[in-house]
């Protein structure tokens, strides 16, 4: 007998019909003996209809035509969370006709506590003395994604993608063996099947290479929930809620490295079109230059990606190259227009027309040569790389988006990830 | 300064548009130095929506095609009160958009405490710890109507109406001055203006005579919230959210009696469609007859309302006449033919085709004379009376339902109701 926890997305729950699909397939962990508790997130569309009505009274101004009164993230937390509220009450209806026993966990009520941050809350501390006996009692525990309460009792959300978050950090307190994410896809691939057809779906992937593919644009995972995991050890395994019945879905296992692992250099391809690029031109080339430029980013809430520096050799004048999020050029470049002065340089060029693509794979660390490999396979394509940006497993590049599928597919051939062999780099 | 609790229900916030305008007036109470809270129900149409799913999932049977596994009043409940959930934190944005400090309350926020009955919870304590420093702060309390928490941390609601209800037991509990409650009509009128296009608004009308209005089938107000007003001698207003701004809308109280109360004998005629007769035939005329056919209903879980007996002098046989819930009847049906040999009755008859006509007057008590006029009245139309039941301050009639308007607006007129002058009715 194990414990487990499932987790089913907005499309695993879109509508009732889905809802009764997801109640056969806990039925089925259920009776396998397993103890089984299971997050939901809202029907899909619903979290988009709630924040729709809430934007629209939030844009409202006063007679002066501001913008008047208090921020409101606690109400739009209080409002968005009614979408999970709604489907753990469905799904746990749905089982009891099947014929189980469950209940409906709504944050405050296990309880799973949060921080102050309204609408990107960070969870706390998971209660698990009243869920935990509920479960060892036999009763399936539908708890709602997403939602937890803050020390002043009122209901918290832990942003965009937080059920995966919900999801695994309830295993963790449960001590449970498993987290199985449901989603759309039926797994993780070597890069997007949209882009690459040979793109193959990956048995196992370990946490460190999960994390650089998911923060790189990967929407499978959240984030927070694979460092989560990774620092707690527990196995996430991703897969469908689409699979017909008695369809295989083995989906793929998120571990760590030292369990049975395919071995390979490269495990999968990224891309990233959030991207923009800004170049300042003939900065003052002295020193705290670039911390000027940051600082200038960090007041104006703004998250500096990559980063590079090319030296004029004849004027000692620099320009600096770096990316942010597409949606925070212009608080950027607004920034940048106040800080001229005392930063200290000529111009401004940007480009949002631009994508980042990423190799990731924990066996660059002791393979050398996917640099080469990398580099070769663009510019064998005419591909132009803007800016380099590297950590101990992943290399990124920064190209005109315009070349996006054609770098995707050669990166994702160049390294052979549509072949299931283990892959052979040369070295330099 | 006085403490206000303004209630608004669905049509009144059925909308974004709809919602600013109920934070519109309750600016202009805050404004006017009062402490404010408000309560909410769903915007209108969401309850039914949520109802709708659960209905469809609750129907699921098993493999076998009968309906398996536990009830689910508790995950009804948790659902269904999403609603409130949603409406009280639009309206706390739509005021702090306005300037005014306002924050929403969840039932088990308050908390607002209720028995274990699911779905039709009663309340057993409002805590009045948290909210009322906050609102004794300055800041305007948006409350989620219908919705509670009961002993085991579970949501329960308290019955379709139970925002009228949470209104005025949040006034009691919070000491207010005053509960008004904003709906889609500008008060209490004698009769159905839809009937009679001479009803007029009543300006005051006291807690008992409300009492009898409510449960006759005018459905301004829930029983039961006007029963917990009188208890308490809460006056309540039953105001219009509809008017246009500067419009006059002083609505109708309900209040004590002995307030300054216009003197009436008949204050309203109510009516009521809901209502099935039963006429038993030929039963055994013996001592406690009448007992086992109310036990046999009681037992099938019907009310039996209105009740008469008319006895057959030649042979001491005797038939009974009864009414029930017009939903009720084939349930009452079937008990009787269960119980048929044990009560003793040779035939059964049924009517659903019939109306309950009352006229309703705390003037009643100390004036003699309003029985004559009502029958009079009636028997000028060649209306047949069925049965008649009355109470210290009113008297109902069950007729032919083809006859419903034209008795209302007879009685209506034949008391005088569309004069505001004092009425008066001669002695017998």
């Amino acid at each position: 007998m194990a414990r487990i926890v499932m987790k089913f997305g907005g499309t695993s729950v879109a509508n009732l019909e889905r809802i009764r699909h997801v109640a056969s397939l806990v039925e089925e962990e259920a009776k396998g003996g397993n103890e089984v508790a299971v997050v939901v997130s809202a029907m899909s569309g619903e979290t988009n209809r709630l924040v729709a009505l809430v934007d629209e009274l939030d844009a409202d101004a006063g007679p002066d035509g501001k913008k008047w009164g208090d921020a409101i993230e606690d109400e739009y937390d209080s409002i968005v969370a009614s979408g999970e509220q709604v489907t753990s009450g469905l799904l746990a209806i749905a089982l009891r006709r099947r014929g189980l026993r469950a209940r409906s966990w709504l944050g405050w009520q296990i309880p799973l506590r949060t921080d102050m941050a309204h609408s990107m809350a960070r969870i706390a501390e998971i209660e698990s003395s009243a869920i935990g006996p509920s479960l060892a009692d036999g009763n399936i525990a539908v708890v709602a994604g997403f939602q937890g309460v803050n020390e002043q009792r009122r209901i918290s959300t832990l942003g965009r993608g937080g059920s995966d978050t919900s999801a695994v950090a309830l295993a963790v307190a449960l001590k449970a063996d498993r987290c199985d994410i449901y989603t759309d896809v039926d797994g993780i691939y070597t890069t997007d099947p949209r882009i690459a057809k040979d793109a193959r779906r990956l048995n196992q992937i370990a946490f460190e290479e999960m994390l650089e593919l998911a923060s790189l644009g990967a929407k499978v995972l959240q984030t927070r929930s694979v460092e989560l995991a990774m620092n707690y050890n527990l196995p996430i395994r991703v897969l469908t809620s689409m699979a017909a019945d008695g369809e295989e879905n083995p989906g793929t296992l998120v571990c760590h490295e030292d369990e049975t692992m395919e071995e390979r250099v490269v495990s999968g391809v990224a891309y990233s079109r959030d991207e923009a690029q800004i170049t300042l031109l003939r900065l003052k080339d002295q020193p705290g230059m670039v911390a000027k430029v940051c600082k200038a980013m960090a007041e104006a809430n703004v998250i500096v990606d990559m980063i590079v520096q090319g030296i004029s050799k004849s004027d000692r004048a620099a320009n600096l190259t770096y990316t942010v999020g597409k949606r925070d050029l212009e608080k950027a470049l607004a920034a940048l227009e106040k800080s001229k002065e005392d930063i200290g340089f000529e111009g401004v060029k940007s480009d949002s027309d631009v994508t980042k693509v990423s190799v990731v794979g924990i066996g660059m660390r002791s393979h050398t040569g996917v640099a080469q490999t990398m580099f070769e396979a663009l510019a064998k394509r005419n591909i132009n790389v803007k800016v380099i940006a590297t950590s101990e497993i992943k290399i990124s590049v920064l190209i005109d988006a315009e070349y996006t599928e054609l770098a995707v597919r050669a990166l994702h051939s160049a390294f052979e990830l549509d072949q299931a062999a283990k892959l052979k780099v040369s070295a330099p």
